[in-house]
């Protein structure tokens, strides 16, 4: 498959791998016995993907690359990108093809689809709570085994950022790490004597003391671990210009304008990719004609 | 490793390989930049798995398959078996050994503990809400791609029961099944000239006259779609003894009970799997001799 | 590849992943020797499979696969689709293309066609000889490693049915099962206290006080054991309209009449997949041009 | 696992690789429904590996593997190695362990142990007729595909020899080849160009004409298609010395001495492989104490 | 893909799943940040591949592939294909296709392309050494890991021929395995013993002793190991057509020449795999519209 | 495996990955012929991996994970670690076990020891050559396909630092990044918009002129492509404390220290890895007893 179709897109490869191991799942070794003992194998369908609720799209590659594995022939038509806002009711793709092929990869399209979208939405909603702030919405690594690469792409969709991906792209420091290394500079130089020069480096800190002490060593970015609306204040005059801040724990809906406002650089949210609802989103298929002389 | 430890448990081979993927996730190419840069090599440490909130543990096979695959000898002892509540602070688990295995597992330990807690945790309370019914809670194929056997086992930890675990293992047949096989009678008479004796037939009705279609067919259940709690009641009387009921559409947490008492036999709740927040688990180290001595 | 043209058929992508590793190991990291040296890479060919023997075929997906993976694209016109008979020197399917495509994976393709049409023969044997009793034929999980999904669809295309497909999709409670719970009663009240309501049960009795013991918990089917033609009649009486009776033991060509005519719903025949010797399948080249001239 | 417990054996990896495969394909994601309702995680039980017909054992190492890789520490004592006769009754190893794990892996360990002993008891009727000559017994690549170096390994434990294991490591010309290259000798030239000094070189004839043609190119054998006895025995005489001389086609258990007497080298016979029954080879469980008592 | 294209190739399915996995080395989950943030999904280019310096390609194959799964509408067109010799700055192909798709797989394509052109360009000088002599420049396995079918195909490409291609399609009795059998005769015959007839049989000898005890049990090829080329000499004097000979140790383009014209008939190289400098060869994108209006 | 007793480390399930494909590629399906037909299965024997040069070890956890995954109870004593000098005849470890797990793994664990070796050697050589300016020598992604990490990790036990891992985890703006953006400052500013907070961003710039333009944007750092020692020193002078400068282009043995001087932060070197000829390491067997006695 071509990508060039998505401007905002995922590794192509990553994509075809994901979607192959979870028709996979669904199928087992016997296919779908309902649709290959009801559907004749030349029936063709065609449908609109929907949603029932507003939300933000994010998935539409996945979706795509599910009806395409099961029928290659499969027109998937998008009618709002990943990142655009649906209404309810909205038609966000059509379809059409083998009617095997939609009605086999139907649940699988969509599981991805109503994920993703569930963490575009939930992002999105943050995002629009800090609006006019410097602050920017990331996200963790409390992500779902195996879909990692796939939720940060959904919280990008929502307009959030990304923090690292994992544990080998950038260096996060925390109590355990300065535990180990005997304090927080000693931490610190022992994590720039061994960085890449193309690798960034956080600290946390729960304290203002300890956010001194940071400070004093340079690092790319520190986050404040649980403080309070006012101790983040405070954090934000003494490190101005020094490092970014990241504001982490207890954020919610009702807490991030808040804590926006106190003037952090980013926020994170480990519930954008553990705890977001799915976007309910279904695949209506078009009546037959069969249907339509009823 | 052994399973003999889990009474409740999944295919061994299927969870090392799911948190072997996750891991490798989690490490890429490079492993743990800030472990491994701020902890030595022989360090060791240990811990609880602790709730923050209460819940219903599911999922510790994955959290000790992740620190074994990156430190053999850790030792695991669980206070609170899969299928046990926590209350809040409550300690499920200690884990013991290789300091940096425990720091680099510790994430994806949790990410799997949190997850399938959550459902299991989120299932239960369906479950207690209609204790004393007939009625069996049962999740959907609206899973986490990659993850539903995983997901159907938190499921069942919580007290819910398993629908069909995909396409392949029994027949389900929905509206578009229906209308592409030319009726309700069509398509159960081909759903059975296919079905191996040792698969079950379930079909989907939207009106008591479609019940009454479906009934003439002897199928092994019947899903009753998106109908009023007065239809299901009226369904109830109609198919007494004749097949399993399935009341599906419009579940939620304060409407779960006047459905079951309905009398239906099954109560399916996408969200258990769809939209379960994460149960809040986290991993307390303990201090070290050095920080006790301070 | 597109599975439109297969009425039945195996998950497209379960038939792409055995083939790719069926053509890896005959290609091994060196490929072809013997065709590399000795065709030109723009060689073309044609040729036709047909059988030496009469027999029923099975697999034209997996040979068209094995063909379409090293030669994009090579022409596979089926003759006799799966569960089509064919008769000594019958031609299955005409092949076009690459000459090294078409050598190269010629033995890999009559490998799965042999093998699958050999079950699929085997079962259609079987099937006439039980012509017109109420007994189905079906197979068992004495399947070859790796296989199963492939061998179980052989079977259905021989006119067979399939039993469970595996651990994980039915219950099926043997003689060391009622054991370990303390009786055929506790066995099957522990299964269906645990199964998914899509989950049949059958259980496996050995004698006539067995299987009134079994009935009294009105499993969905019951396996007889190794009974006589005498003992199966009386069962059938006994189980009457109570439950599914499958034998099972001592069933060959020459048994399985006798046995059918007993009334039994189910004889299952590991033979079916275990034993069935290949249908002697072969490619034929057509003579080339220079040949004809010859 | 070490395999210093095997002389003759399979590569590790190889055999660990598969039987996990075979495992998952009869788990799926659930696991064993029956025996996890049933039997207690502690439960433990033992029995023995017992042959019902006379025949040659095989593939000891992969039912040892299966075992293991559910039940780590399963006792898997092996009576009759790889190789060696079993009497019918007789006992071919014993197991002792986790009674579910002995329970899962059974029927993936008796698939392995009868495929693989039906193939080597087979070869060795045809090694036991031909003894005296100077034929040896060899194998084609009409394999079962995925499992080719398990059947070539069990021809090995039969007593007979292996052909090329793929297109990779020799150089078959077949009749196709020699039209493509312009007849035997260019083909052979072409061969030799492109081979490796450590790659043989054999050439199908159907004629003594070709086979005069052949040897004048000295191929290291010369594979006679479907040739008579007599054809046969005239063609020893020819080769003499010159090349190593293999019979192909029309070769069963009836025919193969008059075959071994023309003096030909190599006898190979697809059935080995293609067409060879289980050995039927079951696992009895020793009654338990409770059973015992009873 | 298609072959056709390549008269020399590597098997397709190889070079799909090794371009995939150096693929997805490069691009993890997140892709290629900087082309995905400042290029188009839109926006096409196109450039010629061509060498900084003399040398010999090998492995266009691979570098056509890596563009095709990234962009399957990219234009790979072959100038020079592969063992044809390349002038300083000459060009080896065009590319012409998304941008985006040419510039991600820039890297991956090239590293391919530069390794394995490395091997042919070095094996080439080795070959053009000892050209009128008897001896073929032969490879080792001292490859890199994973790597092994490609590189020995990059030998192929310079001209010279590979050794065995593992320890599994040929047999190389060395030192231990001599010490462990008992002396050259029992090893030989354990081996013969053991061996299918169409594989072949060399021994390592490291005297002229050991070589006459060698040629006594008639093995294809002798290994002479670290010989002075007046040792070699003698060597070639007395296995005159009775085995043959290959040259190995103390190796290179100042010596080889020499080696050759003792008369030996292999000369076995491990540099050409294990230390050949990579050829230098870019990727150079046509100045775009834009560009040229500037 | 553990990885405690290695400091320095790549991630174990990383290691173990490739470790058992590069011993599959080299056993196939056969096996080791020549070890299973002359050494016992019980047979043992022990050895030094010893250098015959001078030079920097790297890679023995994977030589490690090569011997035990053929003899779990192979011991393996280090006997000069990953990053330590070894001189020539220097003994790395020993190794002591089954003589066929031995033999069999004697050349993947040599291949991978020797690689690696050879590239911590010649990054050594270089770090050496720049020893008390401030310049670090750092890698490219200029690496064998499917060994990136395993190379990167080398080149830090030779001394160097990595740049960025792959295209996912930093960004590296290019020319023709540049071009499709519309200038140094668009692609600078669309990398800013898109980038996490924990990515870095460097542009590579040809001339003084570009320099200036990339500072105005404040890049992490700035690639210096091709530059001459005074233009690199001006280069330094311009953007000193502004941005890490990296030198690239040009650079070997002979030029790398002047260019160091020039005060430059890293200087970058294809030929780590692309070009770094193998460290000549063996394996010595021990004499066993039966050749003592001889």
């Amino acid at each position: 498959m071509s990508t060039e179709r998505f401007e905002m897109c995922l590794p192509d490869l990553l994509v075809e791998q994901i979607v192959a191991d979870a028709l996979a799942e669904d199928l087992g070794g016997a296919g779908d016995l309902t649709t290959n003992a009801t559907v004749p194998a030349q029936a063709r369908a065609s449908g609109v993907i929907a949603a029932r609720k507003a939300g933000v799209v994010a998935g539409l590659q996945l979706a795509d690359a599910a009806f395409q594995m099961l029928g290659p022939e499969v027109d998937f038509d998008i009618a709002i990108p990943d990142g655009g806002s649906v209404a309810p009711g909205g038609v966000i793709a059509h379809v059409d093809g083998s009617a095997r092929a939609l009605l086999t990869a139907e649940r699988t399209a969509l599981n991805f689809l109503g994920h993703l979208s569930g963490i575009a939405t939930l992002t999105r909603a943050y995002v629009d709570k800090v609006k006019g702030t410097r602050a920017k919405i990331v996200d963790t690594r409390k992500t779902t085994p195996g879909l990692r690469a796939l939720e940060k792409y959904a919280v990008r969709a929502g307009g959030g950022f990304n923090h690292r991906q994992g544990l080998f792209d950038a260096i996060l420091i925390k109590d355990n790490h300065i535990v180990a290394a005997g304090g927080v500079g000693r931490a610190l130089a022992q994590a720039r004597a061994h960085a890449s020069h193309m690798v960034k480096i956080e600290v946390e800190v729960t304290s203002l003391e300890e956010l001194d002490e940071a400070l004093a060593y340079e690092p790319d970015a520190i986050l404040l671990d649980n403080m309070s609306v006012a101790m983040l204040k405070t954090a934000v005059e003494k490190a101005h210009g020094k490092a970014l801040l990241e504001a982490s724990g207890g954020v919610n809906l009702d807490t991030v304008r808040a804590i926006a406002e106190t003037g952090v650089d980013m926020i994170s949210v480990g519930a954008l990719t553990h705890s977001a609802p799915v976007l309910d989103i279904g695949l209506d298929f078009e009546p037959t004609a069969k249907d339509k002389s009823a």
